[in-house]
């Protein structure tokens, strides 16, 4: 893909990306009203995060680090690691480095490393681990959220029959996954699989680069999910707005020292706190934040539903993603009228609207987003 | 190195990190009037970057980018791409990974590569280039700046005399060198490597991680100097003031779909226009801003060297580092007096100090400054 | 596993390793009539070796080459060029060698390469492609001998959707497929595949380790089911009797100076002539005389099968193997009562034995060979 | 360089490679009594050397191995782990493997590897160990024989400063040093890095291709040259006469399991007898056979030199190679003189031959020797 023609893709998010002030408190509010139902987070505005950071270094919340290293890195990290349950946790640039970072070092030796079918770490990351780190990649789990004990015991079992030794050092899981509407890999499938890995000498990571919503849909607390994996990686860009950045946690053994590999991947920013402040100040209320958000969302869906024509679906072990139809309407004509009413939502798709919940709906009220979204189907119909 | 020792070295650097409000213009401006002899550029604490990034916003002049495509991050890169004289530039986080890529790519299939034995990609990048990417870096130039056409061809005779068939594919040629009190590779020396490496089919890549402080020096202009390569990276954190990132120019059939690859490594930064609006803010005045304070600084050196005790040394060749030999004074205390008078300067080294000019010296006046070191100097006598 | 747990394996193909004198013509003959159904070739002891390598020197046939280039290499290169009907060939140590450097050298900048789930290369090489060069490896044909278009197409559209550029550059195809019993990937089946990779810019290479014994199970030529395929390889150790070696053929600018890469992965022998000229003896008469161990092994069959206690099957696009099972018997003793008549099986499965037909069936008329099986089912029956 | 370009290089060495039946004992005999002066070995034509595998097998000395495991090259082994004085050794088809598989293991995470300038693993594997084991080798030592220990300490200092954490974590020794007329790296020398590659926990490989010689030369057994390394290579092919092949020496923890990688490398060969038995023959009377044979080139040279037009130099730190310097006379000239009396040596360098010694010269007298190179003097007199 040509970079033009990249650029298109991100033209929708880029075009929402500008509301003022939302940052007297950590809670946001937006005097317009806008919501969307689009990002991970909140899309804050270059204007916006130049406010946030102005208003912390005011505070005297942003201690400089170097080479994002100390500072209010470190502070951010040690805030990580508690949310985690490990022992400590590194900054990263970019959650595709974390991911790579993770599996090339718990693999060693070991150097099959199993993934789902699905995970953004197989399918997104232009094959890093495998073009840079000589990293073998299974996939498993066919366009599904989960691969199964059968299927990982097929795989182990073969690589100890293969001529020439080689053998499985990392299992890898997303949760949620991203290709599959955000669905979770299920608490008990994981367990399953880390009981199997324990007892065959392989090392466990969550690719959890939105693992913070997963609480209010299955019920399992962060630490405890977090409990079977080695490490845990989350972005600090989709759930806690930072501009980039993500955090990978785990034992000390693993993090102490990272920073030079981290460098040598060329991933060691010379600053680091503009990113780290901003996910620090979030990460705080993102829990309650996206619980009341959640509910909102719910109460949304039930107005919604009132209506016959609208029709939302709950997906299988889902998180922050439903589905919307709307019946005897144009789609694309109900997208913009939605925009003109301050509502963003994504391009339609055969099956009508994926929806994903976020804080930016705490900036108005369940009835009001309703009505919106009637008025909407009103000037659509068909 | 342990992480908390690594720390120690970014101690005096971070201590020097809090000036308010320079913004007014471009042209840095410091009512406190502290200057230091240690960075390359400003040193802008994060308040301070806080309040630039606000005042670009509302001038309007941060359009966000998409993964680091886009937006203030593509008006930053056609600046620098035509500042070098190539066709194009992209944008990198850091300049261990714009130098990586461009001899990554440069390469080919023709995996030796010609560097300085004193280069920053030869020594204090991990060895990223033959770990990650399998290339095999030949050093030549023993402690010295430059490497001579000489050992250069006795190294692709070698080459061509090896029992099977290897090619060198890049020559990298770092200047100013950093590990060298930033003396320069000298423009006569590159045109005649740069002539060879046409006759053998070699690409050249220029580090000018520094390469914008060299026209004052050698009287050459960037676009000339920059002429012979295919691929030149600058930093944006040294010499422009941005928090992070680098950038990498050359032809379009180079940076073209570049940005896959640094995605590939991580590098591909969801949001960039944080840095990439300040290095474009002080990109422009940057050469009159050096200018000026280099003629400053000689001022300050004739002022200083009427008192014998001071003696100034220039190197070979040498950019914007100078030598300080401070007499009869105890040079821990003299660096100490300074300190008081809010003038930084390095850790002095057995020959006394190394002083780095760079735009902080426009805060002051010449004469003042030199009044403080010369009240500094009594205040140091042994 | 240990390496004396390893030679275990070996146990019994070195156990029958040691016939006489068999070399008067190429067409093997054996005084003490031993006859295996272990082996793809003649498995001649080092004593028949040297033998044959004496007779080769005295008539003139060995003209020594000079690190496995020139000499009878060479000419041994020649006729398995034109055996696969193509340009030019390459000797190879070992086959391991041979399909990593057909992968490495067609992928180029694409490095996803789409194997069978079953295949050697991607099971029995210790991932050489992934630790060595790599390459991603995307396994299809879960247990199967064939992959179908669709999952090929499935994984063709997925790499162009991923969100850093990838591509698939590969497709390698083993056939007979060593794991699934030696079945034989159908022609149909491979053109559709060669026809989709070349609407998709994807390379094809043939894993015919066994290649040879196809012609007679499929009616289809090796030239002509080499012809899709950009590049094959053959074994010369498994068909063709030499004591290791293989040989890689493709265009010549496949070829050309490929020696240089096979000498870096440390596969250049100082001289290889004493695999090549033995390949040579024997590839000239192999097709007849499989063809003729083929017939006779089909008379076997039917003499064999008018006991009904033997049930001898037939594999789905088989090839040289065919099952047996044996009623009312002890495998064991049945295999042991064999022995002693001088005919080797393998281990006995759950579903009896399979027996792989190989031209030492040429040392012994069907009649005899079939009354030595009755004669072992009497004195192993239950 | 092309395929038949490469060949050329070894045409002379082909041309001399048909001598008949010299293993009535395995010290070399030749009724027709050539002798050259090119080769570490005897250059066994095929005839000769399928004649001495005949014998061999017929004396019951052949036992073949699995995949390279076992039979005699297990025996193999056992002789040359005990000749070096090292617990265990292990098979390899080349050379070139042998080293690259040895400095990768050794290294593990220290990836820096110190290495000759003028080493073969240097200049003449097409850079295996950087393309495919990604180590970063940093050559010492220019066009010297030896490199120094302040060369050594420079560099693994300057590596305890790069800004990135790196070790060095092999140094690589080769002795005799083929590109520098193969000289001897002093035992001294050896002694001293060993001791400060023990202080700065760094392993030590000998490339000793052609090892054995030494001991005539320096009077240090090879046993007691071996101990200060942690893996010792040698050539099968060079001084023991084998097709191809090489051994690989070290400590039980070391080979163990190495026969994986070696086929993961495509260097696990069906079978090695062919090459290990060879070996295993000539091993025992090498040393004597050399002694001998120098001796005997010793009393030529005493009788050459009678003659003031002959002029011998002995190199410093030399083994078996010697200058001969032929006054008033046609180089090209004397060498074919010399030919037409049944005595090879080498194309002419601009200061005459080198002659390498090696056991051919036991097939004839001194004296008979002295007067073909004086006959040959006359006839090519200017």
């Amino acid at each position: 893909m040509k970079r033009k023609d990249f650029l298109k893709l991100g033209g929708l998010i880029a075009a929402t990306a500008s509301q003022p002030d939302v940052f007297a408190t950590s809670k946001p509010q937006n005097p317009t009203g806008e919501v969307d139902f689009m990002h991970d987070g909140l899309a804050l505005s270059p204007k916006e995060y130049a406010g946030l950071l102005m208003k912390l270094a005011d505070e005297g919340k942003i201690k400089a680090d170097y080479y994002s290293n100390g500072g209010v890195v470190e502070e951010m990290e040690a805030v990580f690691a508690k949310l985690f349950g490990k022992e400590s946790a590194v900054f990263m640039p970019t959650g595709t480095l974390a991911n790579h970072m993770a599996i090339r070092r718990l693999a060693g030796q070991n150097r099959r490393v199993i993934v789902q079918e699905q995970s953004h770490l197989y399918n997104d990351t232009g094959d890093c681990s495998q073009t840079l780190s000589n990293l073998n990649l299974i996939p498993l789990g066919l366009n599904a959220v989960e691969f199964t004990l059968e299927e990982l015991d097929y795989v182990v079992k073969k690589t100890q029959g293969g001529r020439v030794e080689t053998h499985v050092g990392v299992i890898s899981i997303e949760s949620p996954v991203r290709r599959q509407k955000d669905q979770l890999f299920r608490y008990e499938s994981v367990k399953k699989i880390a009981d199997y890995a324990k007892n065959n000498n392989i090392k466990m990571h969550l690719d959890g680069a939105r693992v913070f919503v997963q609480p209010i849909h299955n019920n399992i607390s962060v630490v405890q999910y977090c409990a079977p994996f080695d490490t845990v990686y989350t972005s600090l860009w989709k759930c806690f707005n930072a501009a980039s950045g993500a955090v990978l946690a785990g034992p000390k053994s693993f993090t102490e020292n990272l920073f030079h590999e981290r460098r040598m991947f060329g991933g060691g920013l010379p600053t680091a706190w503009a990113f780290a402040a901003v996910a620090l100040h979030f990460v705080n209320s993102f829990a309650e934040d996206y619980k009341q958000s959640w509910q909102k969302a719910e109460t949304l869906f039930s107005l919604l539903q009132k209506d016959e024509r609208f029709k939302i679906t709950k997906f299988e072990n889902g998180s922050h993603i439903v589905g919307l139809e709307v019946k005897k309407a144009n789609a694309e004509r109900f997208k913009e009228a939605l925009a003109k009413k301050n509502i963003q939502v994504s391009a339609p798709t055969a099956n009508g609207f994926l929806l994903k919940v976020n804080p930016s709906l705490l900036r108005e009220s369940a009835p009001n987003l309703a009505s919106r979204f009637s008025e909407s189907l009103k000037e659509s119909e068909m």
